[in-house]
């Protein structure tokens, strides 16, 4: 057998303990029993080994030293780019760090829920600063010299670098604050009255979910507190959640049936392979936001949702379509990041990607961070953090060794923008389509020049292939623009 | 680190991993999309792989070569006991005679089910020839001169030999003979009448499950086609289904508590290592068999379970507890193993183990084993099988090389019938906690004398030292001569 397809074989079979690896974590967060926690740890850290183990093999090392890359085809290419950056990546942090991260982080996460709890800042800063340290260290492991942040965006978004985002936010900015200004100082759309029994929501979820093209056959839904898709291939699952508010049920569903119609929708001659995934966090989100807002919370697709939902809840405060359309895009003041509307989500995310590249290339002290959240929030928004689980404490990430995730947030928004207006283009008549519930031209269209080709292209050529033109912020405003200011009527 | 303390930590991994692989199967049965079935064939293959690796690996030789026996205490040698057998069982079977017969008994089930679908039995038996010869191998491998067909009991129930389970078995039958002949020829009791819907039948099904202290915090219940039990430790999942006739689901989840409670019950100092789980096959029957059978289906539980069942169901056409006691252990003619009552189940076992043996020692030839059957089907239950699918091809056992395991069904209920009696001589008043629906003073007793000690103890000796005598069919024989000679007023 050729060094290439052993390497194949042998990563094969990496990517099923993989699979293995991610069910064990739906399951834990799904449907596992709760006592069963500590003996779970025990069960995830032993595949970790595995994995890891396999990551760095010295046969993967020797394999890829034989083989080179000349005489392979493009998605020859493609795999060895993708098992010589796990290789290479594995390679670069000392496995003593690495196992101080984990068990650091592990510890951390509960200390921040707790801080959180308790509105105690000084509580979390010292583990925040230990967990900064050590992420320092790995940044600068993985950099080698070059930029540690950038290494660090660069697990969540190969190749893409923080001073790339950094202009593409920048610009953004500024129109989005002012939308956000103008779109709260006007008379805003009627909020749902009424209430919304659990099992009525996850019904009617269940129609959207195959609305949208999910996959019962290769895929199940189950009810968590926070939402998530997981699995590639044959066996991708999602979750949602009921709340007293529907629209958390129903936009959380669409936005995991994106992420799932993605891996669902990869070509399965590349099932178990490096290809075989979404290639980024920032296109995968791009697929869960287009789903979800562009598609999801339009015009068309909600004057079909809306019968639907009167015909399962009865009378909830609201008159006609137009008005109901309003309703599902209405923007409030919140001080929360997963609870924010198309307009301000993205402003949550700008802050968190200044503050952390600050934090990690060293410009901002841990113990500065609290007061330097505040004032961005006070300059973004408009008005004070009120208190630390709204503020500085509210998001998981940062306590678990999340930096260079939050932008790929902002950047699948972004993505979105860039495919729907490709999209719409494409299939000029996609509303008449939408308003009768029927998704699957845009679907097929998602499917077809995004999609299907999983890992084979870098992110950013991803969106280059699918829509002929590099990734922009512009496509986004400019829709955000036109949706608020014809809803708000500015 | 000593070489024990090595051989341990190594041995806790592959532990935690086999309860991933274990997972991994439940999850199969229980909850899978069914078009993940490709797919998890190669995850299921991965995990196989690493953990045959990991059984046969050098270090694991060389750390058992280096401990020794000579300073160790009850449990570290029991530890290695355990170890050294999974060593040298693994070590003797030929890496490529382990994946041919992986391949062919994979194969095999789906032609054992079209056959038995097309009650043709011509079509099973050149690919159960196949089996047959792969698994003398095997067994030949395995027992280095030796008895093949002890060799592969040794696998579920280690250290009995096939002389000693026949000698068992050949002095339990002409009594079970006798005692179905005069069952069958007496009144029976009323049957059930009525409908149970699926859903109170679940209901239900909690709370008995509850009755017998299945500990839901560290286990769940779901639905399935063929009921099983699933994990050790911290997760501990049962299953059962819905038909409908309710007491097939009411005595399947008994059953499965029963087994749970075993793995539920062990000492969670040994939580991952090789004394964390139910020592044998058989001793794992006798849990769920004593559960399900001599507690569940004693005139006190049931008395207790009427007027659940009547609140729940309404009429049901038993009009007393008395009767319905008679209805729970009702004998009736039948062709199938899976759905035989306590009287007549284990001449069903007795036939398999008598057959299986000679296939294997190459006393009887596959092509004479239909005639067997129902030769012997008719001598002990006097009456000829009327078609393959309620003889020969009832089981998928044997299509998927399980030789050796089914005799452990019964040992399992020689077991409960021993360790009855010591509980009621324990618990004289046990019949009146019983008829309040109260299990704990037995399910208590089972987890002091038994459950607890998991893997320390081989399985006979688990036996002596809860009851203090060596196993025996006469406790077994004497409880049912009693039973049925009550309900059926012999």
């Amino acid at each position: 057998m050729s060094a290439y397809k052993q390497l194949m074989a042998f990563e094969h079979t990496t990517q099923a303990l993989g699979q293995v690896a991610g069910r064990l974590g739906w399951d834990q967060e799904a449907i596992m029993p709760s006592g069963a926690a500590p003996q779970r740890a025990e069960e995830m850290a032993a595949m970790e080994g595995v994995l890891h183990a396999r990551r760095i093999h010295p046969k993967v090392g020797a394999w890829l030293a034989e083989i080179g890359d000349a005489q392979l085809g493009e998605v020859e290419r493609s795999h060895m780019r993708h098992i010589r950056k796990s290789f290479e990546r594995t390679s670069k942090v000392p496995a003593d760090l690495a196992a101080e991260i984990a068990k650091v982080t592990s510890r951390a996460q509960g200390i921040w829920a707790q801080a959180r709890s308790d509105e105690d800042v000084a509580a979390f800063l010292p583990t925040l600063k230990e967990v900064v340290g050590l992420k320092q260290q790995e940044g600068q492991a993985l950099a080698a010299g070059g930029d540690v942040y950038d290494a660090m965006v660069d697990d969540y978004e190969p190749e893409m670098t923080a001073n790339e985002i950094a202009a593409m936010f920048d610009a953004m900015r500024p129109r989005l604050v002012a939308l956000r200004e103008a779109v709260l100082a006007a008379k805003a759309p009627p909020k749902l009255t009424g209430t919304f029994p659990s099992a009525a929501q996850m019904a009617l979820t269940e129609k959207l979910a195959a609305s949208f093209g999910y996959d019962f056959e290769h895929g199940r839904i189950d009810q968590v507190t926070h939402p998530f898709c997981s699995g590639s291939g044959l066996d991708v699952r999602i979750t949602t959640r009921t709340t007293d508010e529907p629209f958390n049920c129903f936009y959380s569903t669409i936005h995991e049936v994106g992420h799932a119609a993605y891996e669902q929708g990869i070509d399965k001659a590349y099932l178990l392979t490096p290809l075989g995934r979404g290639v980024s966090m920032g296109v995968h989100e791009s697929q869960s936001r287009i789903y979800e807002n562009q598609l999801g919370r339009s015009r068309a697709y909600t004057s079909w949702l809306f019968p639907q939902m009167k015909k399962v809840f009865g009378d909830f405060g609201v008159e006609n379509a137009e008005d109901f359309y309003g309703t599902v895009n209405r923007v409030n003041d919140g001080y929360i990041r997963t609870e924010a509307d198309e307009v301000q989500y993205n402003l949550h995310i700008m802050l968190r990607f200044d503050l952390e590249r600050a934090l990690m290339l060293g410009d901002l002290a841990v113990d500065d961070l609290e007061a330097a959240w505040n004032d961005r929030f006070e300059a973004d928004f408009g008005y004070a953090v009120d208190k630390p689980s709204n503020g500085v404490l509210q998001d998981v990430h940062w306590s678990v060794g999340l930096f260079g995730y939050f932008p790929t947030y902002s950047l699948g928004n972004v993505y979105a923008g860039c495919l729907n207006d490709s999209l719409r283009k494409a299939v000029p008549d996609l509303d008449v389509q939408l308003a009768q519930g029927d998704t699957s031209a845009a679907t097929g269209w998602l499917r077809e020049n995004l999609q299907q080709f999983g890992g084979l292209r870098k992110p950013a050529d991803t969106i280059v292939h699918a829509t002929g033109a590099a990734p922009s912020g512009e496509p986004l405003l400019d829709y955000l623009e036109a949706k608020f200011g014809d809803i708000y009527k500015l």
